[in-house]
């Protein structure tokens, strides 16, 4: 007999994307940011490494929370820093949703709520998307009504699309919380704002960001939730005291700090993304329009001039050293893939872009 | 109707020591290690800073765990690296202990395993130790014999008193995890070692550990548990995919690459200790042997050299801007409270003998 949970005996763990520690690849597979932190982030961790490391970070990480609440035009008692967004869909599942309890996500979209869901021994619903990604509204509705958290990643990963906030309160449960999942809020063309936190339902909305993406800092692990305060209070309960560390919260202070910095790296990013996604369309791919930094890109394989699979092209860019994600998901009737390209530096997507040229126009 | 699990609803939340953001206090409350972590240290940081903050860690910390490995002489598959000692014992929980399964842990000692059993939804049973810190064999064996998880902190907190490897196995479930939390391990007079791996019941039997305290950085958060790969495979499934960030698994790695660093700090502590010890006898106190970063000092308010109470001293000591811990538990047919004092630097620790001794004597 296992030791184990059943729950967690039967979970297969969630494989994140490859992170090759060797140098020599284009990494466009992870959604990491090809450019670095705010210079001001070295100089932050570097005073904090030469203070005080012997003793505990602040258990309220007071003055990151105020950082984030003035960015995001709320109150500090509305912020929840986290070691990393993940750690806040964690801390969400375990304040909220007890064993057997329903968790809907639509799919595709990030399979860790999945995983989560299971850990926490709770049921999960695939809110099955369409092949445009749309949603299929009466049948949405439908799972989301009966939710205890609906996640919602927004703009939407593989996909990159983006909903409006209207379309996101009708997946509103009856009961539970709608948690909008904003890791790439950053990079849409209209800035991610908090504003349903003021609808009529807001004191069961939360919103997690990250500073992973647009802030250059996958490396520290941070994010923050933003909701009302009753909902903050609760999960604080549930995090570890000292969930952020000393160097983690002086870097994303300053990070954060810096808007003009990641500003005007996303702004780069969308540039190089539209460029991206009009090569790739001369090239013969379909490329959903994209809001995050990253694209989604299919092909059909029996085209004459593509002549490859989306499987195929993914091995014969990793041959080249370029990772991307080739990413396959089970659709009610039948099996959807495709490749997800992270936006890189000028340089990098054009090595990409030379490569897959002359993997299936050669 | 909350939106909140009952069992997060019910939760008072866990309380930790006060940590004054402020200088100028002398902080003795919350066990840190007074003197600063290996200058190798903030070289390493440095550099990792200085690096790739923009993609995400080793999820492998494979360099930290190898480390670590070298150290308990154990195999790196053995070694499951956390973000501060608190992470594992979450991950613990998460993966062994169902709602409504048995947590038990002796009684007084670290109040979060009760805090984590509870946010689990689990039942948990507080073993009671007699007043001089031994066990009630028969009651802490029926106990543990029931449980999924028995916590035993070694040396034991609030107490500082150490337990043989015989008195831990004798805690063993019969159909569970014994998790012997080594937070303080490195400052016994003999050295903490991972050997009940290798007994009859080394299959189900976890350590963990912290550079919180020995290695002087409780502001990185980095703990590690070791364990069979068995069940370390499987705590590996609950914990986030980058649980560690870069910045603290360069410290780390350099923290435990400077063994001498380390061991002539907790060496100087154990000196420190004992001058310590001896002194609060002197002055009236009980002091029990202590084998970690403290000592547990009680006394009688009715001595007429005394004449103060546990919880006056606290204060007056605080008025002092000298914070230790005043700590109070629930005995079965009483309460015990007492005075937990960290061993800080020779100077700190003179200035609150001074103090105290101007409290209770003058």
């Amino acid at each position: 007999m296992s030791l184990f949970r059943p729950d967690v005996e039967r979970l297969a763990g969630y494989v994140p994307g490859e992170q090759p520690q060797e140098s020599g690849w284009v990494k466009l597979n992870t959604n990491e940011n090809p450019y670095s932190p705010s210079p001001s982030v070295l100089e932050a961790v570097h005073a904090a490494a030469s203070g005080r490391l012997n003793v505990y970070p602040d258990p309220l990480a007071s003055a990151y929370r105020k950082a984030v609440a003035d960015v995001a035009g709320v109150d500090p008692a509305c912020v929840l820093p986290a070691n990393g967004s993940d750690e806040n869909l964690t801390i969400l599942l375990r304040s909220f949703v007890d064993a057997g309890e329903l968790v809907a996500y639509p799919y595709p979209s990030y399979i860790l709520y999945e995983t989560l869901a299971e850990i926490q021994g709770a049921r999960f619903e695939r809110i099955h998307l369409r092949s445009d990604w749309s949603w299929d509204w009466d049948a949405a509705i439908a799972v989301a009504q009966r939710a205890k958290i609906v996640f919602v990643p927004n703009p939407n990963s593989p996909s990159g699309n983006r909903w409006t906030s209207d379309e996101l309160l009708r997946l509103m449960p009856a009961n539970g919380v709608l948690v909008i999942d904003e890791a790439y809020g950053d990079f849409c063309d209209e800035p991610a704002s908090c504003e349903l936190l003021d609808s009529d339902v807001g004191d069961r909305i939360v919103y997690t960001r990250t500073l992973s993406k647009s802030y250059s800092l996958a490396g520290i692990r941070s994010g923050f939730a933003i909701a009302r305060p009753e909902l903050i209070d609760g999960m604080r309960k549930v995090k570890d005291s000292y969930n952020c560390n000393s160097l983690t919260l002086a870097a994303g202070l300053a990070a954060i700090e810096d808007q003009d910095w990641m500003k005007s790296n996303t702004q780069h990013i969308r540039q190089t993304r539209e460029r991206l996604t009009q090569e790739l369309r001369a090239i013969g791919f379909d490329v959903v329009p994209s809001q995050a930094n990253f694209v989604w890109a299919t092909c059909d394989s029996s085209d004459s001039k593509i002549r490859r699979t989306h499987a195929e092209i993914f091995e014969e860019l990793k041959q080249r050293r370029i990772l991307i994600r080739y990413m396959k998901f089970d659709a009610p009737d039948s099996t959807i893939d495709g490749l997800r390209i992270t936006i890189g530096t000028d340089e990098e997507v054009d090595m990409f872009l030379n490569a897959i040229r002359e993997i299936v126009v050669a």
